[in-house]
């Protein structure tokens, strides 16, 4: 019944701009790293998904940048289940400080589900356990 | 009196994902390209405006996919100018394929302007001429 | 019976890293845009060959770096096929400022053909037409 | 008296390419991941660095790719300082499967010492901490 997530990333020289902080662009992929790590720890690797046809890519993305992040810094994302749909879900996510003191960013993927000649399917008639481990992680299921 | 501006990105291989498709990510750096140019088109180059000490990061991000993009296609980007308030500006964005046919995505980005000490500046005080510079890309000035 | 190919590129904002100039990862990123243009402008474009089976995968890279590149310059880089056996084949590049006058950096790739199961293919036997018009960008054609 | 060092790098989607494998480029980052964070293990943070004065940018570098690694995957990378001049140094990197088994790249990368200002320095003479601690990673010291 884990229904957030705590990730830490450790800032990379080459995620760096020549402004000295970290790209805007990186935190898309910080979100990427967070989701996909929130989904292995709760047994839903992408790459065993994707082995079983049941991609999900990203519909949209948004990033509210707080406060730049530097090199050196170790950031911590918290990752949210927003909701789930069976057709769609989405995510929310909180990009601090190592030790939580500084909200650096805010951001929100939302997702659907495709196989892999990247036709929409309804997760539930496609992969009933992927289908119920969802609904617990949104905490929907009773 | 350009309102909007056109831009042709090719798409590279090292953008692709292992879905076949261009990772979302690099929209968000489509949009950078195209706001560099759009604004070195105007004279109001990155480079030069931070060799003045007027920086523009971003505020915030967000895209929408529509409809996926992959190697081998070059992709048109129309940028435009939201608002422009003297602390901050926006632009909105839309991905297309080459000839214009089929909407690929679309986003929008918020900046405001700093100098080199990330200190919040107004541009109409520090530096009146790209002030004017950007009322007139937005059409607002009379 | 282009021997070698020019191709330019525009530094973006996002190549940059802390020490203000391009972060050298992107050289090799470079290395990639100059060679699928080169193999495109020759009617060998990866996306065809991709879809015809025929992959080439990186199986060396080195890069010298002379002169760091910064934002707002576009560089120009010269790519040419060193040598081509129908097994694997390697090309040397030379990256210079957009007039020619500083060069930034050389380097050389190195790759061999597999077809979709990634297995090493010759490709002499696999695609005739390709293995001529590699033979040809080499000069070794009689 | 650690003269080689063991990092773990997780595989990222966004570092997947269009063949389903990692794209070659970013081994060359994650051998600045592994370098930074072998100097860091040993009190020779980039930054802190940096922050004295103190850059280390790359001269050259190579790749050797023999197989190629996919998401799902963690790497496990040994580093290890080749030699130290005072004037420059150089590392060589060693990329397995994260149990060790397979040997999928191995590299190399050299490094000279600038100033802030890009000109180079002798570290022996600027930062004498600095010179001693390299000169006890590679095993040189009496």
């Amino acid at each position: 019944m884990d229904y957030q997530s705590t990730y830490f990333h450790e800032v990379q020289y080459y995620e760096t701009d020549a402004m000295r902080i970290v790209h805007h662009s990186n935190y898309i992929r910080w979100f990427e790293e967070a989701r996909t790590a929130f989904l292995k720890q709760e047994g839903l690797d992408y790459d065993k998904l994707e082995n079983r046809g049941i991609m999900f890519p990203v519909l949209s993305v948004d990033c509210q940048y707080k406060m730049a992040v530097s090199f050196g810094q170790t950031v911590k994302i918290i990752s949210k289940i927003d909701y789930f749909s069976g057709i769609r879900f989405g995510l929310s996510y909180e990009v601090y400080s190592q030790d939580g003191s500084v909200l650096h960013a805010t951001g929100k993927t939302t997702h659907c589900f495709l196989n892999t000649d990247l036709k929409p399917i309804n997760v539930k008639k496609y992969a009933l356990d992927v289908y119920e481990h969802f609904l617990e992680l949104t905490g929907s299921a009773e």
